[in-house]
């Protein structure tokens, strides 16, 4: 499959994240081709994944098809097709069964959860990006009640009830609250041998605090709040080893059969051949336009790039709102260098909106044009912000549905143990689950 | 986990499906203990199951975790467990890690599919029983369509956009219908290569008509609005190989990469162990109260249950009513011989209440006490009869919001490629969507 013969530009967008659909979106009107490969099929809503592992929402309620949301986009097609390779002289990419000339490229493939080195932690303990992780966790959690309910040994059973999340910004914060109102609210009722409000939920973080990347208050509150559910929140503390039924932190052995990884992220592997400096979690680090040095055409979006925001000093964090103004920024530039009117590059300016997480039922923190905010408005806040985005109309109205729902019935809708993995043959139910 | 030392007569019914579930729920006031042991966690609305496959609906609208639904029945205890074997003389059921005494065995696994012999036909003809199967099903359909807007040779895109649907029961109308409104309806505008609607959709069925359960009437009906939808019906063509890429029908070789299974079926392989005569289908021949011939204390209930009709003569057919039925009869048997009052047992009448099968937008059959139906008023009655018995009415609603929404959008929402099998290193596009 070539490109069309139409002699207009052709721009090349590897990722359909908030960072590549938004930029294609910016295109739209432009007098250009556009292709957008992604290796999955879907874009996802990437802040409500913890909500899928968590059983409240269904993957179709945070994901839809990428060529669906560009319909009718007519400049545009979309192929699924993962990145093997890229001929930066000549302009041209590769995918595994074809090959496709580019005159921009647009590299917004994200990043992917970072073991430290320890890749072999991935099977003990795994992280969120993508459905099939979200569905995992789900897996494993809900697995991990059916297996201590079975469990005569005292000891054991505690292993299996007790949850440790590695990492505590805002998905390990969401997701120790998650967890603990499961145990608390959703299933005491089900089961007949095990009290499941006994289950323990510990979230580790490395640093002195919580969601490092809100002001201090906020993560001080978030600490609270999680206490006051009955999650242990660990701060200072390192994890050493995850082993199958224990995790070291620090100098303590914790025997647990549940870890879920949301620690550190990793730039996507291809950034490896583009030719440029990386940061050590492996982010190009671009120019102050985006692009990549020596090469003009060639951009970087979203979590895959590293920029210095010279407001604060700091990196631009690898949050939705940065790669949708990333991917707007890319297209404009396109925009105005075709237009020739005016050729000269912008420098990507990051707008701060803010920041928030969720706690639990009621429970939030949010930072918004500078003002503080927590508890139950913090939480409406919280809802709305992630309603409005969500891609399509269908999506908002499936989301608030099952929202409304779990908020008055205090129950988790989706808890289905699906797909056969790897990781069950080692769960202890292994045996009993298996075909 | 042994059985509760409560002195009361343990019922251990094994499977969650229509006929178990039902016979739990009518014992809810009987002064016995009963577990429900099934391998999956979640209790299924199977007669659905061909939506999720075809991207109308999402696996958590039509299943619900079995310990969920029975939460407030004290009675009873649900366990996340496969029978592996069963010792009829003393009376014991055997699991992977625990075995369990009983005074009633209540046997409910139900059946899946046979490939008449040939199993290494499920690799490349995949059946629709599980949650599993259907996101299976889903995710080759959705792939196929990626892989045609790749492929450059006009036979093999050809051969990706042909669909294979073998069986003509209501699983096989019902899928060949739904995978030609895809074809036309759904899908058209997203791809920019192909032309959707040139996707071809095969029923094949060895009989001499459709939906052989139902009047003759009513398959000949379903057939003639398939072929108006474009779906080609072949009677009294037997598939006689499947191969990579082709499939053979009696003497024709078309050149096809997608078959789906809905041809036979099969008790499930636990029956051999019960030492009775199984019919051809390896379905359990029971007594006419549905207990085990030599062992009265011990029920079959389901698709795994062989029984006569004598009102037609016939196998009572394995569908959803027939199974509730079953359990209902299996649990007041139960309760009569332990109320002493009147032990002898009742003959297990099936009170058919009709057949039907929905084939597109506002197109069905049916026949309900002995009236026929067909078009749109059955099309609606269909949609009523499977609402109405969803398990709970949260799944009721969920699924109304879902057909409301395709009804007026012609759009198909779950349409998410997920999970990563051994099937998608088979699939043309394996190497592309891989890690």
């Amino acid at each position: 499959m070539a490109a069309e013969p139409s002699g207009k530009p052709h721009v090349l967008i590897v990722g359909g994240g908030f960072a590549g659909l938004h930029c294609a979106k910016e295109l739209a009107k432009a007098d250009v081709d556009i292709t957008l490969a992604d290796r999955q099929n879907h874009h996802l809503f990437q802040p409500l994944l913890y909500q899928v592992a968590t059983a409240v929402l269904s993957p179709a309620d945070i994901a839809s098809p990428i060529r669906r949301i560009l319909r009718n986009q007519s400049n545009t097609r979309v192929v699924l097709a993962k990145l093997t390779d890229v001929d930066l002289d000549n302009q041209r990419g590769f995918f595994p069964n074809a090959e496709l000339p580019y005159d921009y490229l647009v590299l917004a493939t994200g990043a992917t959860h970072s073991y430290f080195g320890r890749d072999d932690w991935a099977e003990l303990a795994p992280g969120l990006k993508t459905i099939d992780d979200a569905l995992e966790i789900r897996r494993q959690v809900l697995l991990a009640y059916e297996a201590a309910e079975w469990e005569a040994d005292e000891q054991s059973r505690q292993a299996k009830l007790t949850f440790v999340v590695v990492g505590g910004g805002p998905t390990g914060v969401e997701l120790a609250g998650a967890l603990k109102e499961i145990a608390l609210q959703a299933i005491p009722k089900d089961f007949r041998h095990i009290d499941t409000t006994t289950a323990q939920v510990m979230l580790v973080e490395a640093g002195d605090r919580l969601l490092a990347a809100l002001p201090e208050k906020l993560g001080r509150r978030a600490q609270r709040d999680l206490e006051k559910m009955g999650v242990q929140v660990k701060l200072n503390s390192a994890v050493t080893e995850i082993c199958a039924g224990s995790v070291h932190i620090g100098e303590q052995v914790v025997p647990v059969e549940n870890v879920i990884w949301a620690a550190g992220v990793r730039g996507s592997k291809i950034a490896e051949k583009f030719d440029a400096e990386l940061d050590r979690s492996g982010r190009i680090k671009v120019a102050n336009d985006l692009s990549l040095p020596k090469h003009p055409n060639v951009f970087v979006a979203g979590d895959l790039a590293h920029i210095v925001d010279p407001k604060t000093g700091a990196p631009v964090p690898g949050v939705a709102p940065a790669a949708m103004q990333m991917g707007r920024h890319v297209a404009n530039q396109i925009k105005r260098e075709l237009k020739k009117s005016n050729s000269a590059r912008q420098l990507f300016r990051y707008r701060d909106k803010g920041g928030m997480a969720t706690i639990g039922r009621n429970r939030a923190v949010a930072t918004i044009a500078g003002l503080n905010f927590s508890g139950i408005f913090a939480w409406w806040v919280w809802s709305l912000v992630h309603i409005i985005p969500l891609i399509d109309f269908r999506s908002k109205l499936s989301v608030i549905f099952s929202w409304v729902w779990s908020y008055f019935s205090l129950s988790k809708n989706a808890r289905l143990i699906t797909g056969r993995r790897k990781m069950q043959v080692k769960s202890a139910l292994g045996r009993v689950a298996e075909d």
